[in-house]
């Protein structure tokens, strides 16, 4: 298979299928819409899971394990959310296969049919409230505070790799509070974790804000979210943070006994992370060379390739090396030797390039005789050489430097193509051209939202939190509007 | 909810069932066969996971993640597989519910029918197979070392939490390899790396063997074990690995090019440890107080509890106990500090002996003017009064000293449970009021098994790998034998 990428301004959307597949992130399975998720991606994943959790632990976050399967009729008890999965969702309705009776082949046994039937759970509100049920009696039981790291089932007709698929693994924290307040400072705290996991870690500039009503998460009452911009000028909500009122505790019946005595409904929230986020990481940095990883979620942070010829000049070569390795190692640094004598070294420089290690060092016979080392770095692709004593030092400053510089070219490209637009002529011209999101005046209303959506395909990415009030008319309708929302085309 | 347990010479499998549910670890779900793992006994779960992944990784292995649904026809295409799995499988057959047309509720809409139905992972073999065929070519393709952390379900009629659930939590290994002998050393390599963490971490004696060729994986060449012995004389099975020859790659027509250019079918092992391992630490170690847990899988290693009376002597108790607390983190020791209010010291103790923590003290107004604190032991419940300046160190070899404790316990229950037996009315006698595993001659055939099985409830539980050649005649059918085998009734 050919290394050689499509190029990102030929056809972005098949340069980043190519990406995913040739640097070892995904692929398709033989299970329609269903992802495998290769070593090398699922190693990137480890690292955003071991970040996030020990940030949710941090804030006094539990994790627990709820079953997979969700009884049809726990899915309709809240009345807005079962509206917002049932159409697309994997029903288990038998429990046993057998021999056909012509003898051709396996099928279902029709007397092994479910009394209920089981969803396969498509986010797991509805059977964790039922279980919280028998957790809650007393304020002294309160807050709940747990997490779960699952995979999830959404049966989605256009699937893509990490952005859309039936399957997709992710955490979802669902929590129970004594109080209003105490729920929406929740949602916040967890918003505000999501954006600072993602601009710290991943490198991507995210905006906080808040969905309108009809994009909210089916049964909430306020949605949270952070949006990231690709560099294809579309955007791409990371991560939800579910405000839910008391809409679960009241379909499932889950009071507390209060300091007072008194009887309340349990306030809630849920949040929740996916292997989206792989697709944002992706999109954000890489070019047309391959992958570009921050170095905080890189599996390998530095490699090493030896150029040389023969056993002998490799043995020296691999003598400098060693104690480097250790060294690094010692730092905490993911280092990888690569001596492998089944390829070339440039096969083996543009294998790092694809899969974007961010640092690679090559020492060959000059290298030896000068003690010095080769070093490259994938962001910018610049090369310099650099004396084997400054090495280690020279290493750790261009990891921070890397994760530095690409947050930053990230956001001025974000900044850039942010645009204040009054007109809606002139938002669908910029639309097309330029792209990014577009800061606009609405009327407030779904209608005008659904309007837009229909001739445009962009949609009202948030209200940013830091909104502010400033008088003007909705660029659609010429209705009066209290500040400007977020338009975008949308992952 | 009363504390209180049944007592295990009472009623072992009650006493079980209410210790899992009442210490935290897990609960029943409105989903029938699925339970709940709740936060206590999902962090023991983690640190059994975080170990048992070291260990994978340090041995080579990475990670990845393959679809949840297998297509019906890929459990057909390996005869003894599908055999062994279609029986109790979960089966996804639509796609969407949708109201039912006399407004009575959400139906499974008929025409989201699946044109091939899904079922719900029971393994992995299959669709890791069906995967494995796009990854290998040439021999520099192997060998392919992947482990999987994932959910899995079997339609099991019978359940009990932890034990045998419909729904499960394991890592499943499938590896591919070159050649048979390497193979076999990755499955004796699993089952070592098995049995290593059973003893060292937790602290429960296994036996490593072989089993009889009906007791094999569905689809195994050789299926290797380890067994734990339940302090109610019934056998656990806590790990398995398999050798599974070259039976998958035929089915998935999974070939490589080798060294010499000709073409061959890969070699292939699973293995895999479940959410099971809870009910083996459970049963090996817990008494009619509660849970006994290894130290170094205890969530909480170290728990404190203040004795005051009013909020002044809480302050001075706390003022002193800070430092220690510092002091024991900064060692890498789990600890909690209990200084709520809302319960009362000796609710507390009841409360931690329950969960099994290994150390408690406590420190009241006595400890205060002695500069003391009282240490008590959970596994042999003996307490001592130990002065601040040594309590630091008195910690330190507590904790190993019960992780050795309980191992030496259990070894000692295990070694006296060891009975020679050789006639069918001993072996029978002494299952019924002794327990324990049984080494007896059997005459190799499947057909006896089966009868001993029929008549006792026995099984063959594994053909341990240091048999030793013995001639000798059958207990049963009085045929010639080569040796001793291991009978037990097993969970």
């Amino acid at each position: 298979m050919s290394k050689k990428l499509t190029k990102r301004e030929e056809d972005y959307s098949k340069w980043y299928n190519e990406l995913v597949v040739k640097a070892d992130l995904a692929d398709n399975s033989g299970v329609r819409g269903c992802m495998v998720i290769k070593p090398y991606g699922y190693a990137i994943w480890e690292k955003i899971q071991a970040e996030l959790d020990r940030m949710f632990k941090e804030t006094g976050h539990v994790n627990a394990y709820f079953p997979l399967f969700i009884p049809k009729s726990y899915l309709s008890k809240e009345a807005a959310h079962v509206e917002g999965f049932a159409k697309e969702c994997a029903v288990v309705t038998h429990y046993r296969l057998k021999n056909a009776e012509d003898g051709n082949g396996i099928i279902v046994d029709p007397e092994a049919k479910l009394e209920e039937e089981l969803i396969v759970r498509p986010t797991s509100e509805t059977i964790i409230w039922d279980t919280y049920k028998k957790w809650i009696q007393s304020y002294r039981d309160l807050p709940i505070l747990v997490n779960q790291w699952a995979n999830v089932v959404r049966w989605e007709m256009r699937t893509r790799l990490f952005l859309r698929t039936a399957e997709f693994l992710w955490q979802e924290g669902h929590t129970a509070h004594a109080t209003r307040k105490e729920a929406v400072a929740e949602a916040e705290q967890m918003m505000n974790i999501y954006a600072e996991f993602a601009e710290n870690f991943m490198a991507v500039p995210v905006i906080k804000g808040l969905k309108t009503e009809s994009e909210r998460f089916a049964g909430a009452e306020e949605t949270y979210c952070i949006e990231a911009l690709m560099q294809d000028g579309k955007a791409l909500q990371a991560g939800t943070s579910h405000f839910l009122g008391q809409n679960f505790a009241k379909a499932f019946d889950v009071k507390f006994t209060n300091k007072e005595g008194g009887q309340d409904y349990v306030w809630a929230t849920s949040w929740g992370v996916s292997t989206r986020l792989m697709g944002a990481l992706i999109m954000t940095h890489s070019d047309d060379n391959g992958l570009v990883l921050p170095p905080k979620l890189a599996p390998i942070q530095v490699v090493i390739v030896p150029i040389y010829k023969g056993d002998e000049q490799l043995e020296t070569i691999s003598e400098r090396v060693q104690p480097l390795l250790k060294e690094l190692r010692a730092k905490g640094i993911s280092v990888k030797y690569d001596d492998r004598d089944t390829y070339k070294p440039g096969w083996k420089f543009n294998e790092y390039e694809l899969k974007g290690v961010p640092v690679r060092l090559a020492v060959g016979q000059r290298d030896m005789e000068n003690g010095t080392y080769e070093v490259a770095r994938r962001d910018t692709l610049e090369k310099e050489t650099v004396s084997a004593g400054n090495i280690v030092s020279k290493i750790e400053s261009l990891l921070e430097d890397i994760q530095k510089n690409i947050y930053k070219k990230a956001l001025d490209y974000r900044t850039s193509h942010i645009t204040k637009v009054d007109s809606f002529e002139e938002f669908k011209g910029l639309l097309e051209t330029k792209g990014g999101f577009f800061a606009a005046h609405w009327d407030g209303t779904a209608e005008t939202e659904e309007k837009i959506k229909e001739l445009t395909k962009a949609t009202i990415r948030c209200i940013p939190l830091d909104f502010k009030e400033e008088k003007g008319v909705c660029m659609f309708s010429g209705k009066p509007s209290k500040g400007r929302v977020l338009f975008a085309k949308a992952y």
